[in-house]
């Protein structure tokens, strides 16, 4: 059911029960949750920059100032993208077996700036409506110098695994006939009312896509 | 207020307003939620792990199974451990000035293991009853095989910084007058009633580490 991965380095050493190479299991991850991480080497040291991603097709984007130090450092440089979803503390009959349920994604690979201004501006559109769908067609247009001042980032979603845990503990079968509550504190990202900006004109409301989103 | 930060490496370039360099802003931080991600160089490539850590005094710890190529790779070795908690979704009236409302730490240095298993024992009860208070006296004990299974890391808190934004966006002066809906929409961490091992021995009830337990 699984595809191979193309790659020895995404290659799960261990709990290969809970991997996962193909777009059927790598893309609905990336797309429930916009939160990422990107790890890259700079000067040798290693950084990692939380920030947010999307997913277009077979690729994954984020963007950020174009004055950032990571964005800089990136371009044409190898990353390593992230994911990670908790969904639950798995709460076992010794510390041993305790455990997280969780979603994740790591991408290898080397990342390119999209240099192309229109397709800058579409990939940028497709952030913003992919979350909150119409929303860039009634906001204030882009100024050139704001285009300027914003680096979008690429890279295709080639080398990359999945890695999900669900379910209850799973402890040592003599453990079961220990007298010790176990179970799963699920977690989850809640969205809450949204909150006007206390500028906003009199009469001006919330839209659909701020009143339906959802993160999921 | 702030005390600078010791390393030139964490200093904020830009967006000094967000930035911060002492225990007073980093600890909360890290106290407030576990997840967060080990970043490391391996074979010359940028790998992301996401993983728990937790805090004991000035130090942050973090653990996983000692057969793991992460935590065999950073021994020693150079880390960027980060923590970002998404707090909202910052909704503007141009797309350039939409962000996120956050809190994030950025910790630098280099990783040790915890190698005396009195005191990697002392951490791991201190990881488990940190988030569940009382939790480690009533599991099982651990086993010597667990033990040596179980690799502890740490690192010293002393490279490092934080980055929070909160509250409404902040857009252009001439675009308050649209009318666009603008204001955030807040996301948080939800912890779901605990759902019971259906293994569970009958008549054993979620203890108050259980019932209680928060993130935040």
């Amino acid at each position: 059911m699984t595809t191979p991965p193309l790659s020895d380095r995404v290659r799960l050493r261990r709990r290969h029960d809970r991997g996962g190479y193909d777009a059927t299991t790598l893309y609905p991850i990336l797309d429930a949750m916009p939160m990422c991480s990107v790890g890259y080497v700079f000067d040798g040291h290693p950084y990692v920059t939380p920030t947010l991603q999307w997913r277009e097709g077979g690729d994954v984007f984020w963007h950020g100032s174009s004055a950032s130090r990571m964005l800089q450092a990136v371009d044409t440089a190898e990353v390593c993208l992230t994911v990670a979803i908790l969904d639950g503390f798995v709460m076992a009959r010794s510390g041993f077996h305790h455990s997280t349920n969780y979603r994740s994604v790591m991408l290898l690979g080397t990342a390119r700036k999209v240099s192309d201004p229109d397709e800058k501006e579409a990939r940028l559109k497709a952030f913003v409506d992919g979350n909150f769908p119409g929303r860039w067609d009634i906001l204030r247009p882009p100024l050139a110098q704001e285009m300027k001042g914003t680096t979008v980032l690429t890279m295709p979603i080639r080398e990359a695994s999945s890695k999900v845990r669900t379910g209850p503990p799973k402890d040592d079968d003599e453990d079961y006939a220990l007298p010790i509550w176990a179970g799963v504190i699920p977690v989850r990202m809640e969205v809450l009312d949204p909150v006007p900006d206390p500028r906003n004109l009199e009469g001006v409301e919330p839209p659909e896509h701020i009143l339906n989103f959802r993160l999921d």
